[in-house]
């Protein structure tokens, strides 16, 4: 991460621009698990993201919350410098979301969604935000993607992931925003749905038509791969016994990826398949705890010793 | 590949004992895909083991068919040097198999299952074929397995492979093969059915404790994995924009991996993750083509090509 000596305004820390900024949801999710009912933990988008991104590099926050918001659970983020003055607080609710994740945690179902101050979330950059590195643009409203790529100058790399439902609703809106981004994250089932391909490579290939540069497609425990200008590049999922809560898991892996490459040099071939390794790691910390808790505290010569694992696990000499 | 100084009774090539021997059937196939209906083809565990395993060894063959067996369209096995001593002509019909793939490949049916001759196979190897550096027993009733391993000389590395139909009967004997293999193949559906595991490496993990030194668990397109005294070795399957007739697949991996061991100096953990490499490339030509054609003329330079293909889709530098 590199240190820049423009000023910033309001804030009590050394002034600086973001590596990486990330609009997004900002939520409280309430979890029901073959292990636990009613679990209430911190959620959204952008909160996992930032989680796993400030592993690696400085990240602000871009979102909106209800009055209700217990930002001193968010305390944990804040020391590790994720400069949370791009959330909003308005009078209100902070979305919330109730799910159910049946054995084996293949399937999920929403009881409950109570979008509260974030149906009219309208995301406005602080001054000090608007010249990241990175900018990642988590699954909201096509339209509000559009209006905060006009609010900031090109960086360095533009990332969005992406939600079935937004394209649905928005197709044309999320078209023009592939136009661009950099780097397109989806799962296997959306990458099959936008371009009705079956097999996978050729639905990234086609996905790759639409405007990215990179197309990165998240196959959960069956590893992830991305196609791009040198070709393609698959990554294992690292392996685990049990899984806890897959809450974010998605949105870990797109924040150790994006915070790898902030803290890197140059955005390469070699650096993207590196970060893919990480994010593995990282994904994989997060699954072992509720909404935050599988990385939260983790050590970091926890993070070394497992992604040293995985690398063991998959090298050919 | 070693060159052995023993004559071979009854053999016009030079004599010698074989790499590897491979027990199992031998077989005609009645294959229905998306895009072929009623296509004859050669097929037969065995016969699509040796097919992939003669590409890096010598391989003989252990069989029974009917005096309907077409051998004149074996003979480009025979060309690459294998050997059918071992598969036994009796008065009668060859096994046959019939079955429909679905759109996908996700599921197959058997439309009918003929066993003709091989109803009461019962393996016999001839004199200079008890000697095999590598035994592959392919999917086949566990007491002739046991059979067979009383016949041989102690190779350095037995293999086996399985089929749920063979352990729901004889639960008892597969377990007593167990004990007396170092490598057992099982698919993610037979890991966890075998170990009652939902995970798929702790079900492997299980597997080790019923005898084998290794277990490969293939999980078809999301790749395969070793566990074993070295620990986790996770390999990727190469991506395929277009599968024509997934028949042999595993057993070709199976014989691509003993015969790239078998034309080693060792049976290292480095020489089981290059061979498992192989066995990727191996398996996703064989799929490329209806019964053995996908890769039965495929030049050595191609093999090649995918295989350093394959190697840059999965290296991080």
């Amino acid at each position: 991460m590199s240190s820049k000596g423009t000023k910033r305004t309001g804030s009590i820390a050394a002034a600086k621009s973001p590596d990486v900024v990330v609009v997004g949801s900002v939520a409280i999710d309430v979890l029901h698990t073959p292990t636990v009912e009613g679990k209430v933990v911190l959620g959204g988008s952008a909160f996992h993201f930032a989680n796993a991104a400030s592993r690696f590099a400085s990240v602000d926050i871009v979102g909106a919350v209800g009055d209700d918001y217990p930002f001193e659970q968010a305390e944990f983020l804040r020391k590790r410098g994720v400069d949370f003055q791009g959330v909003e607080v308005k009078p209100g609710t902070t979305f919330l979301w109730e799910g159910r994740y049946h054995e084996g945690f293949r399937t999920r179902e929403t009881i409950r969604t109570e979008l509260g101050v974030f149906e009219h979330f309208s995301p406005k950059l602080p001054e000090h935000f608007r010249a990241p590195e990175i900018l990642f643009l988590a699954a909201i409203e096509p339209r509000l993607q559009l209006d905060v790529l006009k609010q900031v100058k090109r960086p360095k790399l533009v990332a969005i992931d992406t939600f079935q439902l937004w394209i649905d609703i928005a197709r044309q809106d999320f078209m023009q925003v592939l136009k661009q981004v950099d780097l397109l994250f989806v799962d296997e089932f959306e990458a099959r749905w936008l371009t009705d391909e079956t097999a996978l490579v050729p639905a990234a290939k086609k996905l790759l038509t639409f405007g990215p540069k990179w197309v990165i497609v998240k196959k959960g425990e069956h590893g992830s791969f991305l196609v791009g200008p040198d070709g393609i590049f698959m990554a294992q999922t690292y392996p685990l016994d049990e899984v806890v809560d897959p809450t974010g898991a998605g949105d870990s892996y797109a924040g150790a990826l994006l915070g790898y490459l902030a803290a890197c040099n140059s955005i390469s071939n070699t650096n993207m398949r590196r970060g893919m390794e990480w994010a593995s790691v990282i994904g994989s910390f997060y699954v072992q705890g509720f909404g935050p808790d599988g990385l939260k505290d983790r050590p970091r010569a926890e993070l070394i010793a497992r992604h040293r694992a995985l690398q063991t696990m998959t090298r050919v000499p």
